[in-house]
């Protein structure tokens, strides 16, 4: 099967591709908020429609919340399942979009052309780079190369609640020998990236109990118990002076990074600089001892996201409140155990309280780290497959956050994922003006097509 | 001129001038809400009258609040002031209060009789004590002991925004020897107290800056600054293990307790377990080398009264904030120079801000400590009558909060202060259901009697 001339059928039917992203992204499809159901069952519908005229076997699948798309196509003794999501953010503020979020149009810029619109990049012009790679197959040799599952979330910008019960109750259909997500990004502007590393997370809240009502500091500072006091000083010690995390057994499961992986991200040419520098920064704040892109991809984080105590209006009002409280997450690497961590961080936590205060908890829930078998051959063909497309080798990256999918690939149905995505940094994803380079659209398509080559 | 016949006038009388305390108490004049202007104002009116009743040349003297009531009278070598406030604080909740807060009633209770309404202890039933001893006097003796200027202010509740500028544009008028101050308490249920030691106040707020927006921590965490980390990490080393503040030259002007202040203050009997036991505690959590006592009244603090930063309302929300802000008072004592304090600690806060974060002061003012010149002889006469009237020693205590007025007689009219009150601790002032005990009114007045007699 020539590669070749599926590559020439993408650049000549682009002007076509592009006119069926835009008519998607035309479709108002926000999943958090009720007024837009029906018309994220009309992008289902869409979608459905749209698989068919590829051939597939391909049908919209009721949920509790807003339906799946699942599709079935292609031949082959490699089965890949690709997944992505149909739905979208809301778009305010409104008044911070330059034009109609969902009246999307190809704009000139100084960087090239942008397809503008709410969902062009997060992440209906990711996933429909893979439907047109699919249809570039179809049109140059009349089946797709491979077999296909092709799972579609409406309901992934609003915490993915059917998802599981989905995946649970489908999991033989959903089976493949591998996931295919596409819904990350380029590293910088042109490598092409495989996430194999994703950070998990767990959150904690506490609420610090002194005295059984708010007292008058006059009254009572010196001698009694200040919440706050209590709460500062716990958590002023949750770091070391190097950055270090001092809760017991925190590191427990964190391993070096592999060598290889070490070399592929010191050629990285990750600008500290301006990544700091774009949020006003400049020193880096994390383990003093770890690079940047380490602190960010592979090593584990505690970070305090929310605190409040006592009186926080205007003026001035001498308090000593009867709680305090914190709201705190972890990010996981590696072998980390989430409920050991809880574990430990509870009891570090409940040690340091003194006399006459009590601590309750709130568990905000956790995930595991992911960590990808890179060793499973697709990798390496894949990666080879997006260097070609994009003349610099792609590198296997981490994630500094967490993306649930991956892990529920594997805890639900046992597959690896495969995480390959083509967005920028300055996609705007979740704020207004949301973009997707034509370029990213274009060269996505290109690359699913080599990919599907090499996997097949 | 004989004390007895004044004190048995005083306990005849004391009908009506539960009556009179009563028709006052009629008089709704909240000073902060401005529906309440003219009540305020009826207040001054009837004590303008009252005062003239006594022989006194009592005038209303308009500022831009509320009015001030000043009145002179007596004659003699010497000239005593007596302040006290006619302005109440606001009623709400007013479904806590178990009948109308401004329809008085004298009540039986397990613990006695009570005058219950609002205003009742704090403060017109303490300043009526005042009055009433000198009418005895005048009805006895038909003249005063002493020269007296009477100095009532109808904004104590709302801030007393009129009080220095009235001060100081009338400092010849209100000068005198000493000033007597009626508005706080007994010691205990029964040993009759002047408070000789005031604390200060420094109250400072702290805004501490690091990314230009609020970042997400799977993006940032780890190498991205964390404000509301910097921020617990300093504040929670504001305290040593001991209890001890750490900011360099915190202690400067701090004295040990004179030797007979301490023997004094050794022999009350402080109920350490039931002060801390009515509000849930039980172990001192000030300076581990000190008594409770001299937590509360002679040794300086420092508490943070206010913290906030990051997600803050239900679930969880991985930010790392752009911004975190704390509210921080310290109570001062003895010498302790405020503006010197405010400089350290903002050195000592700066000097462990790391890279890339910056913080913003606002400054909440401060007031220097009171401390009384107990050499001057009317002190220790006005504890012997004290001593006289209640069967116990007076004591010279502390007090834990700042009474601002101490102080501005001291700055701006060059007088010393005696705060000589009547209080108990269960009046609840400001809050539903405020009360003065009959025998704390009785024997207010009898002392006053007492007090002036031993001055004159």
């Amino acid at each position: 099967m020539s590669l070749d001339a599926v590559l020439a059928r993408i650049d000549a039917d682009l002007p076509q591709s592009l006119d069926r992203l835009l008519e998607l992204l035309r479709i108002p499809s926000i999943s958090t908020d009720p007024a837009f159901k029906a018309d994220c069952a009309r992008a289902a519908d869409w979608l459905v429609e749209d698989l068919k005229a590829l051939g597939f076997e391909a049908s919209v699948r009721p949920t509790p919340g807003h339906p799946m798309v699942v599709a079935h196509g292609g031949e082959g003794d490699k089965h890949l399942l690709f997944y992505g999501h149909y739905d979208v953010q809301p778009v305010d503020p409104l008044s911070l979009w330059d034009r109609d979020p969902f009246d999307p149009e190809v704009q000139d810029t100084p960087k090239g052309r942008v397809i503008r619109a709410r969902g062009s990049s997060d992440d209906k012009g990711q996933l429909m780079t893979f439907l047109e790679a699919c249809r570039a197959w179809k049109a140059v040799h009349g089946s797709l190369p491979v077999k296909l599952t092709i799972f579609l979330e409406g309901e992934e910008e609003s915490g993915s609640p059917s998802l599981i019960p989905f995946m649970q109750a489908n999991a033989k259909e959903l089976q493949a020998d591998i996931a295919l997500i596409c819904d990350t990004g380029l590293f910088g502007d042109k490598t092409p990236a495989i996430v194999t590393m994703l950070r998990g997370l767990l959150g904690e809240e506490m609420t610090i109990h002194a005295a059984n009502k708010d007292l008058h500091s006059g009254m009572y500072g010196g001698a009694a118990q200040n919440p706050i006091r209590v709460l500062t000083r716990i958590l002023g010690g949750l770091h070391d002076a190097k950055g270090h995390v001092t809760v017991p057994h925190f590191y427990d499961g964190v391993s070096e990074l592999p060598d290889a992986i070490r070399q592929q991200w010191q050629s990285l040419a990750f600008d500290h600089a301006s990544f700091l520098g774009d949020i006003g920064l400049s020193v880096p704040a994390g383990e003093q001892d770890r690079t940047p892109l380490e602190m960010l991809w592979s090593r584990p984080t505690a970070e305090i996201n929310g605190i409040w105590g006592g009186y926080t209006g205007d003026g001035f009002k001498t308090v000593l409140p009867a709680e305090a409280h914190a709201k705190v997450s972890f990010r996981l690497v590696g072998e980390q155990d989430p409920d050991a961590l809880r574990k430990n961080f509870r009891a570090w936590f409940e040690a340091q309280l003194p006399a006459d205060c009590t601590v309750d908890w709130k568990n905000h829930g956790n995930s595991p780290a992911g960590v990808m078998a890179i060793s499973d051959p697709a990798f390496e063909a894949a990666r080879v497959a997006l260097g070609q497309e994009w003349g610099v080798p792609a590198a296997y990256v981490g994630c500094g956050g967490s993306i649930p999918i991956a892990g529920y690939f594997k805890t639900y149905l046992d597959m690896d994922a495969m995480l390959i995505g083509f967005g920028r940094d300055d996609d705007q994803i979740h704020s207004p003006n949301e973009k997707y380079d034509l370029e990213c659209f274009h060269k996505g398509i290109r690359s699913w097509a080599r990919i599907l080559e090499k996997l097949a």
